[in-house]
Formats: structure tokens, sequence, C-alpha cells
């Protein structure tokens, strides 16, 4: 069998397995899920109410024009209606950006270590990946600024704040960063850790910036990971782009019901942005507990330093695997010293600090 | 701005306008939604209720494995799970399927008429589409097998029942085809009214054949438009592929719920087929009663022959929707003498035929 050229000459490579597979492999459920950054608070008890409501409606397609999130979120960032497209998460959204702007051998950068996702579509549609090195667990804006105009690249991806370390350039790094673009360069600003970062981390969105693109989702800080809905806003011209390209039915009518229920209780995002800073604070006293140091972490996860090489990392890892936590972590040294856990309520909280002890033990030897 | 080659060589067109569009610029909501061919039958109540459950879960990614559903599908067809990639409905999946398959000037063979989402996929990857003409109201194997063999084409689009005219063939006539395709041809074979079609009209499903893909959904019998999940059936190979370019994590938790429980209601499946085969003998009726003759239908909707040309049966078209009616239209002569309207409960069908009589006195006068 065939393919095209580009599909033909891709491994069969998935970005991430899932932890449902990962169960089946075990054989038994996890007991705490803490792998995928998902946000364990879950969404809004009104978006819930939204999406229960919005099923038996679920004959009808969604609306495509995505109208009344789009005006809500409009609304919200105070920015034009014309600036924002709506898509099946930030990974549906970078597949169609990759698609928009990169022929087959176009530069793009993005940082070593940095979302897998997005170097897949890279490879996805032929473009020409190059990555630099974090620097002190952060994205590097100007090694990403240098290789850029080394290659003449049309994308520059870089996350802020950061996954997998946690990290975050405050507002000025990134305005900086943008107004030093070289050439017609698009900086792909991820911004799904947005709800969870410390004030000053988010610049203002530039909704009518040619040179940048904003990636948000309802994924993370909204609760809706399993809803797949997130948007980008950028400049109009660019965001018609998206027109051209996507799938116009795709997002699905539930998770667009949820969606616009989620951002309008702002109550609840208060709610879990107290919960996530106080699981934060608990997976590092868990880390201290164990003679580990935890990075500071402007996101829902925390990158803990095991206080050895990668090797000794995935020993600890396969331990809390051993016990029944889904965790992940950096796949590119030195990052890779590190696990990364998500935040979740107590009880997944507790039965981490319960094994990591275990984990340690056994990973020592 | 400037995109990437193909996409800056697409025109900003969208394939459908949706319903709730039409609405904003109408300033009031429809009566009668019968112009996509949804379910407003609804889907089954256990379906309703597994959404409604999973909307409490909704923190968590979906499986990117979609292995349950695939379990349950591979059961019922009775083919290997290997067989099976689940995806956003036909729509993504033939979007995916074209990108797979299709290098930039490769040719595609398919109806003039037929559904312009494939054709909009087409485009999307620079492909070089060929149309043909239907032959008396139905999509012509012999003209498509004939231009394919002309072209080298390695894509030919077949709907089996068809949309928009609802007609058939039978199963036979089918086979016939795929052992007369040309070259490596693969036919594309969109089942989405697999479930609505009368005996005879479905094949054996060739789970292991690598001349046909074999598209369903559960937008139609099943009634979960809104919910964006279908699914494909063919070659292990070919359905591997897939694995390269798609976006894992993107079919939402809800639908993978919604579809499981909709796969196993036979009953309401049942309950659904009774009402739709009802609905579309009233719209005959109705058709009828107004001097007009109804197309035999293998779907959820019936092709009304408005007895003139396109320009007529564009007016009754637009004399419904006056009155409240979304329906849609053929967009191609000879084709286009006919309105299309969607099977749905009573009142819409009682809607329909109380405005049926006064948009054909308005096209008449």
């Amino acid at each position: 069998m065939r393919f095209a050229p580009i599909p033909q000459s891709l491994p069969p490579t998935v970005p991430f397995t899932g932890p449902e597979t990962l169960e089946r492999r075990r054989g038994t459920p996890f007991i705490a899920r803490l792998g995928a950054n998902e946000n364990g608070f879950g969404p809004s008890p009104l978006a819930i109410e939204a999406m229960a409501s919005a099923a038996s409606e679920a004959w009808k397609y969604g609306d495509p024009d995505n109208h009344e999130l789009r005006q809500a979120l409009s609304a919200h960032h105070g920015v034009p209606p014309e600036s924002i497209v709506i898509g099946e998460g930030i990974d549906g959204l970078l597949g169609l950006l990759v698609r928009l702007m990169i022929a087959p051998g176009d530069a793009v950068v993005t940082s070593d270590g940095a979302y897998p996702t997005f170097n897949y579509h890279v490879a996805g549609f032929g473009g020409a990946l190059t990555k630099v090195p974090y620097r002190e667990d952060r994205e590097d804006p100007d090694a990403l600024l240098n290789a850029a105009a080394e290659t003449g690249a049309r994308l520059i991806y870089l996350a802020n704040p950061d996954n997998p370390m946690g990290s975050w350039h405050p507002a000025e790094v990134i305005e900086d960063m943008i107004e030093r673009l070289p050439g017609d360069a698009l900086l792909v600003l991820d911004e799904a850790y947005a709800e969870l970062a410390p004030a000053g981390t988010l610049g203002k969105i530039r909704a009518d910036d040619p040179r940048v693109i904003h990636m948000r989702t309802f994924s993370k800080g909204y609760g809706l990971a399993g809803a797949r809905i997130g948007y980008a806003i950028g400049h109009p011209t660019l965001i018609a782009g998206f027109e051209r390209i996507r799938n116009h039915f795709g997002v699905n009518r539930i998770a667009q019901a949820g969606a616009l229920a989620a951002l309008a209780d702002r109550k609840w995002l208060s709610h879990v942005q107290a919960q996530v800073a106080g699981a934060r604070d608990r997976i590092s006293r868990i880390a201290a507990e164990n003679g580990l140091s935890a990075l500071p972490s402007a996101t829902n996860f925390v990158a803990i330093d095991c206080g050895g090489d990668g090797d000794f990392a995935r020993k600890v890892l396969a331990g809390l695997d051993r016990a029944g936590i889904f965790a992940r972590m950096p796949g590119v040294a030195p990052m890779d010293r590190c696990i990364r856990i998500s935040c979740g309520p107590e009880a997944e909280m507790n039965a981490f600090s319960e094994a990591l002890p275990v984990a340690l033990a056994e990973a020592n030897g």
C-alpha cells in the first residue's frame, strides 16, 4: 500500500500513549492519574450540567461558527470575534496552523524537550524542525530567535508557562521576543496553562499582531480535557486562514456548551486555582520529605528533580507505575532528571506521597 | 500574510453554512430543522444517559486508542479491531484519508453534486478532482471507473446510499465495481446512511481488502451528529496509516461513551428505523398532496422533485425558509430540480406540510 510521500516517510510513532492503554497493559487501573496534567478538581458543576443537558441535543450538529463561544471569548478577552478560532483542543489547532503555514522543507524552530505533538504536526506536513536546548529548565528565547534567524523559520514554538518543566518567563520577556522576531516568523505562543500562571506571566493578548498567535484551551484550568475544545487568538487575516482548511463541523456540540458554561463560572476557576496552588505546595512538600527538590511551577503540575540522571528518574517513574501512579517525565537531558506530577485532589496526592519513598528506595537499589 | 502555497491558493469557501448562522441572519429560529439530515428522533436514551454521566469525567482526556468502542465495533461488524479507526465524524476521517493518500496533483474522482466536504478536503491537499455526472439521479459506477482509469485516480468517492438524492445501488453493483477498480485506486465508500438503507444495499464489509475503505458514522442512524464520532473500516495497513497523522486525543470522551451506548442499543435503532420509514412515507405523501413526486430514498431524507428547474426549486426553498423550515437542495443540475427534506418527528413534518403549499404558490407566482 502506497501512501502519499510525506505520510509514507513518517514513522508510525505516536506522541503519547494514553493512560487507558497503560492500564490495559498493567492489567489494573491506576489509583492516581497524575501523568497528563489533567485537572482532577474537575470542570465547573455548571459546565457539567450544561454538557449533561446538551447530551439530549446531540442529534444536532454543533454550530460550525461556534458563534456563542466566540462571542463570549471576545467579551472575556476584549478582542474581536474575528480574531478567535475554536478547534478540537490546542492539538488540533496546532495541526491546522502547521498545515496553513508550512510547506515541505519550511523551517520551524522549537525547544528540545518541548511539546512533542507540535513536532509531530511539523513532521506530518514535511516541515524542517530545528530544536534548541532549554536553558536552566526554561525555554530559551534568545536561542529560539537565533535559530529562527539562521534557518529562516516561519514558525517558532514557545510555551509559556512551559510544559514539561512548569517554568515560565515574565510577560516582558515574551513581548521583547516578539519585537525581535526575525523575518516573517510567527510566534506560536502555547498558553495552555494560562489560567494557572502567576500574575505577570501573560502579556496583553495581541489580536491584531501578525507576528504572534496565542493558543488557549479549556483542557487545563477549566478541566475539560475530554471535551476537546480550545481556541487560538491572532490577527484576523491569520485566523481567517483556518476557515480554508478546518473541519467546520468538527467541534462537538456538547463541548461548545460546556466551554461556554465553564468560561462564565469565574468562581469555580478561582476555586480550581486555589486547589491547584495547594496541590503544588503539597507536591513540593512530598518531594522535600523525600530529600528531593521540586521546581517552581506556573502550571497544574510540578517537576521533581530526582537528584540523579535520566536513568534514575525513569526507575523512579517505573516504581510509581508499579504502585499505581500514572505520571510522566521530560524526555530530554538534563530535564529528564525530573519526574512530572500533576496536581490532583487529596486522595491522589496521598497516594503519591505513599508511593514516592517506595519508588525511590527501589530506584536506589 | 503568506500562507503555505496550497492553503494560499484555496478560496475562503466553506462547504456548508450551519443552521445557527442562518437563524442569526433570519433573526428568528427555524421551527423545523430539516436541512442537514440530522436525526430528530434523537439518540438512544441510554446514549444520552452515558454522555450525561461521562460529562463529570470530562476532565480526563478520552482514550486515544478508542479501545472499548473499537472492540465493540469489532464484535458488531465481525472484523478485527486493527481494521477500525475512530475519528471526528466522517468529515474528519475523509480529511485524514485524503492527506494520507493524495500528494499535490494526484487524481481523485467523484460525482458532480456529491458530498462537497470530500471535494473540500481534496482541494485542501492539492488533489486534482475529476467529477462525473450522476445518471438517473444515482452516482454512476461506470462513469466513475472510466474517469478513474483515464486520470489514474488514487481515490474514487462513492456514497451508497447517496446524498443528496437518497438513491442507492444494490450491494452487487458495488462489489462488481470493486472488482473493476483500475490501477491502485482506492474506493472511498461513504456509508453514512448505512443503518437506514434497505436490505441488500450494503455488501459484506471488506476489512482485509486494500481496494476499499468503508466510512461509517454515529451521526445519522444513531443520532449523534453533535458528538462528532465516526469510523472507517479497511485493510489493517491502510488503517494503521491513520496513526501517522491523526490527532490522537481528538475524539472526545463523552462521544466515545455515547457511541458505545448507542451501538449497544439495537432496540432504539430499530425504533429510529421505523420512525424514519414513517417520516419518509409522510414526506412522500406531502409531496403528492402538492402535485409533486418524491424520489425513493434509502436514507433519512427525501428528495422532492419540484417539477421545474433549479431556479424554481430555489424559490421553493426560499419560501420554506421564510416559513421557518430549514432545508437544503442539490447544487447541480438536473438534481437541483429537487429540494431535500430530512425525516423528523411529527411536529416538524406537520410544519413542512403547512409550509410547502405556500412556498409552492409563492414560487409559482
